[in-house]
Protein backbone atom coordinates (compact mmCIF):
# COMPACT_ATOMS: atom_id res chain seq x y z
CA UNK A 1 0.00 0.00 0.00
CA UNK A 2 2.83 2.40 -0.13
CA UNK A 3 2.52 5.80 -1.68
CA UNK A 4 6.19 7.87 -2.60
CA UNK A 5 6.77 11.14 -3.98
CA UNK A 6 9.73 11.27 -6.12
CA UNK A 7 10.61 15.54 -6.69
CA UNK A 8 13.53 15.88 -9.26
CA UNK A 9 14.37 19.19 -11.13
CA UNK A 10 13.26 18.81 -14.60
CA UNK A 11 15.98 18.62 -16.64
CA UNK A 12 15.06 16.21 -19.12
CA UNK A 13 14.60 12.70 -17.44
CA UNK A 14 13.10 10.01 -20.35
CA UNK A 15 10.34 7.55 -19.71
CA UNK A 16 12.93 5.06 -19.55
CA UNK A 17 14.84 7.03 -16.29
CA UNK A 18 11.85 7.50 -14.99
CA UNK A 19 10.38 4.30 -15.94
CA UNK A 20 13.31 2.77 -13.84
CA UNK A 21 12.86 4.63 -10.82
CA UNK A 22 9.09 3.46 -10.38
CA UNK A 23 10.41 -0.29 -11.06
CA UNK A 24 12.92 0.24 -8.66
CA UNK A 25 11.42 2.06 -5.51
CA UNK A 26 8.57 -0.87 -5.89
CA UNK A 27 10.76 -3.72 -5.86
CA UNK A 28 12.57 -1.87 -2.76
CA UNK A 29 9.93 -2.08 -0.82
CA UNK A 30 8.62 -5.14 -1.94
CA UNK A 31 11.76 -6.55 -0.97
CA UNK A 32 12.53 -4.72 2.41
CA UNK A 33 9.03 -4.50 3.80
CA UNK A 34 7.50 -7.23 2.20
CA UNK A 35 4.77 -4.90 0.24
CA UNK A 36 2.08 -5.30 -2.25
CA UNK A 37 3.43 -4.10 -5.63
CA UNK A 38 -0.20 -4.08 -6.84
CA UNK A 39 -1.14 -1.36 -4.37
CA UNK A 40 2.11 0.54 -4.12
CA UNK A 41 1.70 3.71 -5.84
CA UNK A 42 5.25 5.80 -7.15
CA UNK A 43 4.39 9.51 -8.50
CA UNK A 44 7.54 11.64 -9.95
CA UNK A 45 7.32 15.44 -9.94
CA UNK A 46 9.41 17.23 -12.38
CA UNK A 47 10.50 21.13 -11.02
CA UNK A 48 11.67 23.75 -12.75
CA UNK A 49 14.86 24.69 -11.49
CA UNK A 50 13.92 28.28 -11.21
CA UNK A 51 11.35 26.89 -8.46
CA UNK A 52 13.90 24.56 -6.46
CA UNK A 53 16.18 26.18 -4.08
CA UNK A 54 19.44 24.72 -2.38
CA UNK A 55 21.66 26.57 0.03
CA UNK A 56 18.84 29.78 -0.60
CA UNK A 57 19.67 30.11 -4.47
CA UNK A 58 17.42 29.00 -6.90
CA UNK A 59 18.95 25.89 -8.99
CA UNK A 60 18.68 27.99 -12.01
CA UNK A 61 21.02 30.54 -10.82
CA UNK A 62 23.50 28.14 -9.32
CA UNK A 63 23.93 26.84 -13.14
CA UNK A 64 24.32 29.98 -14.06
CA UNK A 65 27.07 30.68 -11.68
CA UNK A 66 28.68 27.67 -12.19
CA UNK A 67 28.88 28.18 -16.20
CA UNK A 68 30.60 31.61 -15.74
CA UNK A 69 33.13 29.80 -13.51
CA UNK B 1 -8.80 25.07 8.19
CA UNK B 2 -8.32 21.65 6.64
CA UNK B 3 -5.74 21.34 3.73
CA UNK B 4 -6.28 18.49 0.88
CA UNK B 5 -4.43 17.59 -2.09
CA UNK B 6 -6.23 15.05 -4.79
CA UNK B 7 -3.26 13.57 -6.80
CA UNK B 8 -4.72 11.81 -10.62
CA UNK B 9 -3.49 11.16 -13.68
CA UNK B 10 -3.22 14.12 -16.64
CA UNK B 11 -6.47 12.24 -18.52
CA UNK B 12 -8.46 15.45 -19.47
CA UNK B 13 -10.64 16.53 -16.23
CA UNK B 14 -12.99 19.21 -17.40
CA UNK B 15 -12.97 22.25 -15.30
CA UNK B 16 -16.53 20.93 -14.18
CA UNK B 17 -15.26 18.02 -12.82
CA UNK B 18 -13.00 19.42 -10.75
CA UNK B 19 -15.09 22.17 -9.18
CA UNK B 20 -16.93 19.29 -8.32
CA UNK B 21 -14.05 17.40 -6.66
CA UNK B 22 -13.45 20.86 -4.83
CA UNK B 23 -16.99 21.59 -3.99
CA UNK B 24 -17.49 17.86 -2.45
CA UNK B 25 -14.35 17.34 -0.56
CA UNK B 26 -15.34 21.00 1.05
CA UNK B 27 -18.66 19.79 1.97
CA UNK B 28 -17.66 16.15 3.08
CA UNK B 29 -15.31 18.08 5.57
CA UNK B 30 -17.93 20.42 6.98
CA UNK B 31 -20.41 17.86 7.24
CA UNK B 32 -18.33 15.21 8.73
CA UNK B 33 -15.80 17.01 11.39
CA UNK B 34 -17.88 20.41 11.46
CA UNK B 35 -15.12 22.03 9.65
CA UNK B 36 -15.25 25.62 8.93
CA UNK B 37 -16.03 25.92 4.87
CA UNK B 38 -13.77 29.69 4.28
CA UNK B 39 -10.48 28.33 5.58
CA UNK B 40 -10.46 25.03 3.33
CA UNK B 41 -8.36 24.79 0.79
CA UNK B 42 -8.40 22.00 -1.66
CA UNK B 43 -5.80 21.46 -4.49
CA UNK B 44 -5.60 18.92 -7.48
CA UNK B 45 -2.42 17.70 -9.08
CA UNK B 46 -2.54 16.68 -12.63
CA UNK B 47 0.17 13.91 -12.98
CA UNK B 48 1.80 13.18 -16.11
CA UNK B 49 1.06 8.99 -16.89
CA UNK B 50 4.55 8.35 -17.54
CA UNK B 51 4.99 10.06 -13.91
CA UNK B 52 2.74 7.84 -11.98
CA UNK B 53 3.72 4.02 -11.58
CA UNK B 54 1.46 1.42 -9.90
CA UNK B 55 2.88 -2.32 -9.50
CA UNK B 56 6.14 -0.96 -10.56
CA UNK B 57 4.60 0.05 -14.48
CA UNK B 58 4.28 3.76 -15.29
CA UNK B 59 0.17 4.00 -16.34
CA UNK B 60 1.14 5.18 -19.87
CA UNK B 61 2.74 1.65 -20.08
CA UNK B 62 -0.20 -0.61 -18.97
CA UNK B 63 -2.35 1.59 -21.14
CA UNK B 64 -0.26 0.82 -23.95
CA UNK B 65 -0.77 -2.94 -23.08
CA UNK B 66 -4.09 -2.83 -22.77
CA UNK B 67 -4.42 -1.74 -25.75
CA UNK B 68 -2.32 -4.42 -27.39
CA UNK B 69 -4.98 -7.27 -26.19
CA UNK C 1 -5.62 5.33 -8.88
CA UNK C 2 -6.16 8.55 -7.24
CA UNK C 3 -3.89 9.48 -4.00
CA UNK C 4 -5.32 12.19 -1.60
CA UNK C 5 -3.77 13.71 1.62
CA UNK C 6 -6.25 15.14 4.00
CA UNK C 7 -4.51 17.32 6.65
CA UNK C 8 -6.55 18.32 9.75
CA UNK C 9 -5.57 19.64 12.74
CA UNK C 10 -5.28 16.90 15.76
CA UNK C 11 -8.45 17.54 17.63
CA UNK C 12 -9.67 13.80 18.52
CA UNK C 13 -11.67 12.97 15.13
CA UNK C 14 -12.60 9.86 16.07
CA UNK C 15 -12.18 6.57 13.75
CA UNK C 16 -15.88 6.83 12.74
CA UNK C 17 -15.34 9.90 11.25
CA UNK C 18 -12.05 9.22 9.76
CA UNK C 19 -13.69 6.25 8.16
CA UNK C 20 -16.06 8.28 6.74
CA UNK C 21 -14.08 11.08 5.24
CA UNK C 22 -12.31 8.04 3.86
CA UNK C 23 -15.31 6.77 2.13
CA UNK C 24 -16.68 9.92 0.94
CA UNK C 25 -13.83 10.66 -0.55
CA UNK C 26 -12.92 7.84 -2.61
CA UNK C 27 -16.98 7.68 -3.45
CA UNK C 28 -16.51 11.26 -4.99
CA UNK C 29 -13.83 10.64 -7.23
CA UNK C 30 -15.53 7.11 -8.34
CA UNK C 31 -18.57 9.39 -9.07
CA UNK C 32 -16.75 11.99 -10.53
CA UNK C 33 -14.45 10.92 -12.13
CA UNK C 34 -15.18 7.02 -13.06
CA UNK C 35 -11.94 6.42 -11.13
CA UNK C 36 -11.33 2.64 -9.67
CA UNK C 37 -11.89 2.32 -5.70
CA UNK C 38 -9.62 -0.53 -5.74
CA UNK C 39 -6.30 1.21 -6.45
CA UNK C 40 -7.51 4.98 -4.52
CA UNK C 41 -5.59 5.93 -1.80
CA UNK C 42 -6.61 7.97 0.95
CA UNK C 43 -4.28 9.29 3.82
CA UNK C 44 -4.89 11.53 6.43
CA UNK C 45 -2.55 13.71 8.94
CA UNK C 46 -3.47 14.91 11.94
CA UNK C 47 -1.27 17.79 12.77
CA UNK C 48 -0.68 19.71 16.16
CA UNK C 49 -2.63 22.77 16.42
CA UNK C 50 0.83 24.20 17.70
CA UNK C 51 2.53 23.09 14.33
CA UNK C 52 -0.26 24.99 12.05
CA UNK C 53 -0.63 28.27 11.54
CA UNK C 54 -2.96 30.56 9.60
CA UNK C 55 -2.89 34.32 9.33
CA UNK C 56 1.00 34.06 11.15
CA UNK C 57 -0.32 32.58 13.91
CA UNK C 58 -0.27 29.13 15.19
CA UNK C 59 -3.90 27.96 15.89
CA UNK C 60 -3.29 26.86 19.48
CA UNK C 61 -2.67 30.78 19.98
CA UNK C 62 -5.42 31.31 18.41
CA UNK C 63 -7.36 29.30 20.19
CA UNK C 64 -6.08 30.76 23.75
CA UNK C 65 -6.95 34.06 22.29
CA UNK C 66 -10.38 32.93 21.41
CA UNK C 67 -11.11 31.79 25.07
CA UNK C 68 -9.83 34.87 26.90
CA UNK C 69 -12.50 36.74 24.66
CA UNK D 1 17.96 19.71 6.22
CA UNK D 2 14.87 21.01 6.33
CA UNK D 3 12.77 20.45 3.37
CA UNK D 4 10.04 23.57 2.38
CA UNK D 5 7.03 23.57 -0.01
CA UNK D 6 5.58 26.82 -1.32
CA UNK D 7 2.15 26.20 -2.96
CA UNK D 8 0.83 29.32 -4.99
CA UNK D 9 -1.65 29.62 -7.57
CA UNK D 10 0.09 30.22 -10.96
CA UNK D 11 -0.09 33.94 -11.31
CA UNK D 12 2.88 35.19 -12.94
CA UNK D 13 5.19 34.81 -9.62
CA UNK D 14 8.12 36.26 -11.42
CA UNK D 15 11.70 34.24 -11.46
CA UNK D 16 13.08 37.58 -9.00
CA UNK D 17 9.84 36.72 -6.96
CA UNK D 18 10.55 33.61 -6.54
CA UNK D 19 13.90 33.61 -5.30
CA UNK D 20 13.20 36.04 -3.01
CA UNK D 21 11.14 33.32 -1.70
CA UNK D 22 13.83 30.82 -1.57
CA UNK D 23 16.08 33.22 0.06
CA UNK D 24 13.68 34.32 2.55
CA UNK D 25 12.78 30.67 3.66
CA UNK D 26 15.52 29.85 4.19
CA UNK D 27 17.22 32.61 6.14
CA UNK D 28 14.58 32.20 8.52
CA UNK D 29 15.05 28.00 8.79
CA UNK D 30 19.06 29.27 9.59
CA UNK D 31 18.32 32.20 12.17
CA UNK D 32 15.40 30.35 13.82
CA UNK D 33 16.48 26.74 14.23
CA UNK D 34 20.47 27.22 13.53
CA UNK D 35 19.64 25.02 10.60
CA UNK D 36 22.50 24.55 7.78
CA UNK D 37 21.56 26.15 4.70
CA UNK D 38 23.38 24.05 2.17
CA UNK D 39 21.10 21.32 2.71
CA UNK D 40 18.21 23.28 3.35
CA UNK D 41 15.51 22.76 0.08
CA UNK D 42 12.83 25.00 -0.90
CA UNK D 43 10.55 24.25 -4.10
CA UNK D 44 7.26 26.02 -5.26
CA UNK D 45 4.83 24.80 -6.97
CA UNK D 46 2.22 26.99 -9.14
CA UNK D 47 -1.08 25.20 -9.46
CA UNK D 48 -3.44 26.41 -12.17
CA UNK D 49 -6.76 28.73 -10.39
CA UNK D 50 -9.25 26.31 -11.60
CA UNK D 51 -7.09 23.36 -9.60
CA UNK D 52 -6.78 25.43 -6.21
CA UNK D 53 -10.27 25.55 -4.39
CA UNK D 54 -11.30 27.86 -1.00
CA UNK D 55 -14.41 27.73 0.30
CA UNK D 56 -15.61 25.28 -2.33
CA UNK D 57 -14.93 26.82 -5.21
CA UNK D 58 -11.74 26.99 -7.46
CA UNK D 59 -10.10 29.93 -7.11
CA UNK D 60 -10.17 30.81 -11.25
CA UNK D 61 -14.59 30.85 -10.30
CA UNK D 62 -14.18 33.11 -7.46
CA UNK D 63 -12.44 35.53 -9.39
CA UNK D 64 -14.72 35.49 -12.23
CA UNK D 65 -17.39 36.50 -9.77
CA UNK D 66 -15.27 39.05 -8.13
CA UNK D 67 -15.22 40.79 -11.64
CA UNK D 68 -18.35 40.96 -12.32
CA UNK D 69 -19.17 42.95 -9.24
CA UNK E 1 19.03 17.39 -5.02
CA UNK E 2 16.34 15.11 -5.26
CA UNK E 3 13.64 15.13 -2.20
CA UNK E 4 11.98 11.91 -1.80
CA UNK E 5 8.93 10.80 0.82
CA UNK E 6 7.79 7.53 1.24
CA UNK E 7 4.43 7.07 2.42
CA UNK E 8 3.64 3.69 4.67
CA UNK E 9 1.78 2.49 7.23
CA UNK E 10 2.47 1.86 10.95
CA UNK E 11 3.55 -1.43 10.84
CA UNK E 12 6.59 -1.65 12.94
CA UNK E 13 9.37 -1.27 10.47
CA UNK E 14 12.75 -1.40 12.20
CA UNK E 15 15.13 1.05 11.69
CA UNK E 16 17.25 -1.35 9.90
CA UNK E 17 14.40 -1.66 7.24
CA UNK E 18 14.34 2.41 7.32
CA UNK E 19 17.94 2.81 6.54
CA UNK E 20 17.59 0.29 3.84
CA UNK E 21 15.31 2.24 2.07
CA UNK E 22 16.99 5.44 2.34
CA UNK E 23 20.10 4.03 1.15
CA UNK E 24 18.30 1.89 -1.75
CA UNK E 25 16.59 4.94 -2.90
CA UNK E 26 19.59 7.15 -2.54
CA UNK E 27 21.42 4.91 -4.81
CA UNK E 28 18.84 4.40 -7.04
CA UNK E 29 18.59 7.92 -7.76
CA UNK E 30 22.32 8.20 -8.07
CA UNK E 31 22.57 5.13 -10.50
CA UNK E 32 19.81 6.45 -13.13
CA UNK E 33 19.97 9.69 -13.41
CA UNK E 34 22.91 10.80 -12.14
CA UNK E 35 21.87 12.91 -9.07
CA UNK E 36 24.31 14.02 -6.23
CA UNK E 37 23.71 11.71 -3.40
CA UNK E 38 24.81 14.67 -0.97
CA UNK E 39 21.67 16.25 -1.21
CA UNK E 40 19.15 13.56 -1.92
CA UNK E 41 17.03 13.59 0.63
CA UNK E 42 14.79 10.57 1.44
CA UNK E 43 11.80 11.11 4.38
CA UNK E 44 9.40 8.24 5.47
CA UNK E 45 6.33 8.77 6.99
CA UNK E 46 4.81 6.15 8.65
CA UNK E 47 0.84 6.47 9.05
CA UNK E 48 -1.68 5.06 11.69
CA UNK E 49 -3.41 2.35 9.63
CA UNK E 50 -6.86 3.92 10.60
CA UNK E 51 -5.83 7.46 9.00
CA UNK E 52 -4.96 5.25 5.60
CA UNK E 53 -7.61 3.96 3.23
CA UNK E 54 -7.67 1.73 0.40
CA UNK E 55 -11.12 0.71 -1.70
CA UNK E 56 -12.66 3.37 0.29
CA UNK E 57 -11.97 1.56 3.93
CA UNK E 58 -8.96 2.27 6.28
CA UNK E 59 -6.56 -0.41 6.60
CA UNK E 60 -7.60 -1.24 10.24
CA UNK E 61 -11.05 -2.28 9.05
CA UNK E 62 -10.22 -4.45 6.36
CA UNK E 63 -7.75 -6.49 8.82
CA UNK E 64 -9.93 -6.85 11.42
CA UNK E 65 -12.47 -8.29 8.21
CA UNK E 66 -9.44 -10.19 6.95
CA UNK E 67 -8.75 -12.10 10.34
CA UNK E 68 -12.42 -12.84 10.79
CA UNK E 69 -12.51 -15.28 7.67
CA UNK F 1 -4.02 31.63 -0.06
CA UNK F 2 -0.97 30.15 -0.26
CA UNK F 3 -0.07 26.95 1.95
CA UNK F 4 3.51 26.09 3.33
CA UNK F 5 4.90 22.87 4.41
CA UNK F 6 7.90 22.74 6.65
CA UNK F 7 10.08 19.59 7.05
CA UNK F 8 12.31 19.25 9.77
CA UNK F 9 13.97 16.75 12.00
CA UNK F 10 12.59 16.25 15.27
CA UNK F 11 15.09 18.06 17.45
CA UNK F 12 13.27 19.64 19.95
CA UNK F 13 12.15 22.80 18.23
CA UNK F 14 9.72 24.67 20.82
CA UNK F 15 6.41 26.53 20.36
CA UNK F 16 8.13 30.07 20.05
CA UNK F 17 10.46 28.88 17.51
CA UNK F 18 7.63 27.00 15.38
CA UNK F 19 5.49 30.27 15.83
CA UNK F 20 8.50 32.55 14.69
CA UNK F 21 8.61 30.10 11.32
CA UNK F 22 4.77 30.36 10.78
CA UNK F 23 4.71 34.12 11.30
CA UNK F 24 8.25 34.90 9.08
CA UNK F 25 7.35 32.61 6.40
CA UNK F 26 3.44 34.26 6.66
CA UNK F 27 4.95 37.58 6.01
CA UNK F 28 7.13 36.71 3.66
CA UNK F 29 4.88 35.68 1.11
CA UNK F 30 2.47 38.83 1.91
CA UNK F 31 5.36 41.30 1.57
CA UNK F 32 6.74 39.50 -1.75
CA UNK F 33 3.72 38.33 -3.38
CA UNK F 34 1.04 40.40 -2.04
CA UNK F 35 -0.69 37.10 -0.89
CA UNK F 36 -3.98 37.73 1.90
CA UNK F 37 -2.65 36.39 5.31
CA UNK F 38 -6.13 35.72 6.37
CA UNK F 39 -6.09 32.33 4.23
CA UNK F 40 -2.03 31.95 4.47
CA UNK F 41 -1.63 28.29 5.75
CA UNK F 42 1.91 27.13 7.52
CA UNK F 43 1.99 23.45 8.62
CA UNK F 44 5.33 21.80 10.22
CA UNK F 45 5.82 18.53 9.90
CA UNK F 46 8.99 17.12 12.54
CA UNK F 47 10.37 13.93 11.05
CA UNK F 48 11.97 11.49 13.78
CA UNK F 49 15.94 11.32 12.80
CA UNK F 50 15.76 7.91 12.02
CA UNK F 51 13.25 8.17 9.31
CA UNK F 52 15.14 11.16 7.87
CA UNK F 53 17.88 10.31 5.50
CA UNK F 54 20.55 12.64 3.74
CA UNK F 55 23.39 11.22 1.45
CA UNK F 56 21.85 7.69 1.60
CA UNK F 57 22.27 8.00 5.49
CA UNK F 58 19.33 8.13 8.53
CA UNK F 59 20.21 11.44 10.35
CA UNK F 60 20.39 9.18 13.37
CA UNK F 61 23.16 7.37 12.51
CA UNK F 62 25.20 10.53 11.15
CA UNK F 63 25.04 11.79 14.42
CA UNK F 64 26.03 8.88 15.98
CA UNK F 65 28.93 8.63 13.91
CA UNK F 66 29.73 12.32 14.59
CA UNK F 67 29.80 11.81 18.50
CA UNK F 68 32.47 9.06 18.00
CA UNK F 69 34.61 11.18 16.00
Amino acid sequence: MPYVNIRITKDGATSEQKATLIKGVTDLLVETLGKNPATTVVTIDEVETENWGIGGVPVSELRKQAKKK
